[in-house]
C-alpha cells in the first residue's frame, strides 16, 4: 500500500467525459489498496475565460478580487470529480483551499503556500475516502482566497504530497513525460525515464512548460518523488527524483528553449563604476526581471556597450524605463530586439565533464549561428540566438550531444 | 442618508457590459450619500450550465458537492462587480457566503439562513465601502458551502437587509415591477405602485416568478421594505410593504396563475375513515407536495371520488406511488391530467368585502369555463381549470375586478 497524490491538469478535466475518465483512473489506484488524494485544475479554457472577464471589467485589477474570480474554476472541477467518483462507488469529497485550509502568504495573484492542514484528510484515508483538493488556491492571512499564479496546481499537488508524506506525486498532463527536447521541433527527441530535480528545475525555468518551476523547487526541497505522465495514455512517464537514484547519469539530459526573451542593447554607456546599478535599479523598481547580462569590450576606452535580456512582454516597458533615465545614463542609443530565443543545454553530468560548453559553441558555429549572449550555471549553458535559427540549433545540438533516438 | 441593499439578478449581470451598468447604478446611490450593500446572482445561464454538468456527472448527486459546484457562479459575479466598482472610483469588496459568514442550516441544496455576521460590513459603511455579497450561498454547520435553492439570491438580499437594518431592499430584475396580472397575456395589466407582503406572498406562491416565496416571508417577518424594479429602465418599481402603508386598498390586487399543476383523480375510493391518510401518507413519504384537495360527493354512498393536485414534475411519480398502494386503497381507477392550470384572485381587501369568490365563479361561468377544484384562503381564491382556457380566464377576471388599465 502506498500513499499517492494524483494531479490532473486542465486538458485532463476539460469536460464531463474526461472527468469521468479521471475518476476511473483514480478508482484503479484506490482498488489497488492505495491511499489517494487528488488535486485538480480548472476545466481547460475556464481560467482563460475568467481572466478575460477580469480584464474586460477593469484596467488595473485588485488582486484579491481577481483571486476570488479565478479560483472558482478549480472549485467546480473538485466538486464534479467528487461526484464522478461517488457515482462509481468511491467515497470522495472536495476540499477547497479555504477549507483544509491551505495557508498561503498574502501575495494575492502569486501567493506561496506556507502550510497545509491535512489532519482531516489523513484521518479519512483510513476510511478509504479520496480527498479532492481544488488546486491553484489557498487562504491568505486576510481570510480571503489567494491563488498561486498560472500553473499553480502543480505546486498545490507537490505541497499536498509533502504535507501528507506521500510516496509519489503523479502529475497527469497532456504529454506522456519529459523529453530530451521539444518533440514538436526535434522529431528524434526521446522520453526520459528519470530526471533529477536540478535538471527539471532548469528545464522548467528555461521554458519547458511541463511543470511549474515552483513545484519543482518544492519537490526538491521536500524530496517528493514526482512522476510526469499522460492522462490519456496508460504508460509510465518520467520520474523526477534525487540525483542518487539515477545510476547512469547522462552528461546532457536535455535541450530547452524559451521564446519569451527580448534583448536590449545600450550603445556607448560611460564605462565607470555605478553605471550598472544606475541601469538595473530603475528596471528592478519597475518589477522588470532581467535575465542575461553581458558587457561588451568597446574600442573606445571611456564607453562600453551593455546588452541584457528581459521577458518579451516587458520589452516596451523596459525601453520606456531606460529612456526615462537617459539623462543620468548618458548612453548614445538604446536598441531593442524582440526576435531572439534562448537555447539551453542542461545536465547534472556537466559538473564532472569538461567541454560541454565548447561543444555547444562549436556546433552552433558549424551551422553559422551567431551567439549573442552567453550565460552559464553549474548544470546549464544558455545562449541567446536569432529566433530564425531556433529549429536548426535545437536539432544540431540534440545530435551533437548524442541524444537522438535510435 | 439611507442604508440600501440592492440585489441584481442573472439577466442584470449577464455579461461584463451589464455588470459595468450595474456598477454605475450602484455608484449613483453611493454618490447620493447612501450606505450600500449589493447582492448578486450568477451571470444568466451560468447556474444552468453548472447544474447540467452535475447531472451529466452522476445519477444521484451528493448535495454538498452540488452546492460547491453551483455556488461558484455567484462567486465570479461578486468579484467582477467589486472590480467594476473600483474601476469607476467606488471602494468595494466582495464577500462570499463563508466569509461574512452567512450561517445556514445544514440542508444542502435548499438551506435556510440562520444569521449573517455583518459587523465587518457595517464598520466599512463608515468608509463608504460597498459590500458585494455573493447571493444564493452560505456556510453550513459542517463548514461547507450551502445553497438556498433556485432564486435564493432574493432571500440572501432580504436577509442581508434585515441583518444590517436597511431602509430598503431593491430587487433589480428584468421586469419593472409587480403587475396586476402577467402582461404577456393580459395586455391591460397595470404595474402596482405598492402591494402588501401577504399579497406578494400569495402571488409568489401562486406562480408569479418575480420574487422567491421565501424572500417575501422573510421580508414580512422582519418588516423589510422591498422594492421590485428593472435594472434596464430608470423608473420606480413596486414597493412591497406593510398593509398599514397602503391607504387605498384594492379589493383585488392581482390575478396570478400557475402552469405547474397536474390533477389526479381517484375514482370510487371507499368512503370510510382513514382513507385520506392512506392516500396522502405515501405521497408525503415520497416528498410529493399535494396542493389542492377535493372530495366529491358520489352517487354511490359507499364510495367517493377524490381529486388532488401535485406539481407537474411529480405527476408520474405520484401516480406510481398511488398504484403501489392500490391493494390497500381499493380505488377503481386513477386518472392523471397534466393539462390544467391554477388561476388565483388575490387581495387583502377580500377580508372586508363579500362576494369576491362569487364574482370569480360567475365570470368563469359566463365564459363557459368549468371549475374543477376550488381552494380559498383569507386573501385568495384559487380555481383549477383546463389549461386551454388560461388566457380567456385571466383576461375576463382582470376586467371583472376592475383592474384593466384605462
Amino acid at each position: 500500500m502506498a500513499r499517492i497524490v494524483m494531479k490532473f491538469g486542465g486538458t485532463s478535466v476539460a469536460d464531463v467525459a474526461r472527468i469521468k475518465n479521471v475518476a476511473r483512473r483514480v478508482k484503479r489506484e484506490v482498488d489497488s489498496g492505495h491511499e489517494v488524494a487528488v488535486v485538480v485544475s480548472a476545466m481547460a479554457g475556464v481560467t482563460n475565460q475568467l481572466v478575460a472577464w477580469v480584464s474586460e471589467t477593469c484596467r488595473l485589477h485588485d488582486a484579491r478580487e481577481y483571486d476570488t474570480v479565478v479560483a472558482s474554476g478549480e472549485q467546480v472541477t473538485s466538486g464534479l470529480l467528487a461526484l464522478a467518483l461517488q457515482d462509481i462507488g468511491v467515497s470522495a469529497r472536495s476540499w477547497l483551499g479555504w477549507q483544509l485550509p491551505v495557508h498561503t502568504d498574502g501575495v494575492h495573484g502569486k501567493a506561496r503556500i506556507k502550510t497545509i492542514d491535512t489532519d482531516e484528510v489523513i484521518k479519512r484515508f483510513a476510511d478509504q475516502q479520496v480527498a479532492i483538493m481544488a488546486g491553484f488556491q489557498g487562504l491568505g492571512p486576510d481570510g480571503r482566497i489567494t491563488t498561486l499564479g498560472r500553473g499553480g496546481s502543480d505546486t498545490s499537488a507537490v505541497a499536498l504530497a509533502a504535507a501528507v508524506q506521500a510516496d509519489r506525486c503523479d502529475i497527469f498532463t497532456d504529454v506522456d513525460g519529459v523529453y530530451t527536447s521539444d518533440p514538436r521541433i526535434v522529431t528524434k527527441a526521446r522520453k526520459l525515464d528519470k530526471i533529477t530535480y536540478e535538471e527539471m528545475l532548469e528545464l522548467a525555468s528555461q521554458g519547458a512548460k511541463v511543470l511549474q518551476t515552483r513545484s519543482v523547487e518544492l519537490a526538491m526541497n521536500h524530496r517528493v518523488r514526482v512522476q510526469v505522465l499522460s492522462s490519456f495514455v496508460d504508460a509510465p512517464g518520467t520520474l523526477v527524483v534525487d540525483e542518487d537514484e539515477i545510476v547512469e547519469k547522462e552528461v546532457v539530459s536535455g535541450i530547452a528553449y524559451s521564446r519569451d526573451e527580448a534583448k536590449i542593447t545600450l550603445v556607448r554607456v560611460p564605462d565607470r563604476p555605478g553605471v550598472a546599478a544606475a541601469i538595473f535599479g530603475p528596471l528592478a523598481d519597475a518589477a522588470i526581471n532581467v535575465d542575461m547580462i553581458v558587457q561588451n569590450v568597446s574600442d573606445d576606452t571611456k564607453t562600453t556597450d551593455l546588452t541584457f535580456t528581459v521577458g518579451k512582454a516587458d520589452l516596451a516597458r523596459a525601453v520606456h524605463v531606460i529612456e526615462e533615465a537617459r539623462s543620468q545614463l548618458n548612453f548614445k542609443e538604446v536598441r531593442p530586439d524582440p526576435d531572439v530565443v534562448k537555447v539551453s543545454v542542461i545536465g547534472v553530468g556537466m559538473r564532472s565533464h569538461a567541454g560541454v560548453a565548447q561543444r555547444m559553441f562549436s556546433t552552433l558555429a558549424s551551422k553559422n549561428i551567431n551567439i549573442q549572449v552567453i550565460s552559464t550555471s553549474e548544470i546549464k549553458v544558455s545562449v541567446l540566438i536569432a529566433e530564425e535559427y531556433l529549429e536548426l540549433a535545437l536539432r544540431a545540438l540534440h545530435t551533437a550531444y548524442g541524444l537522438d533516438a535510435a
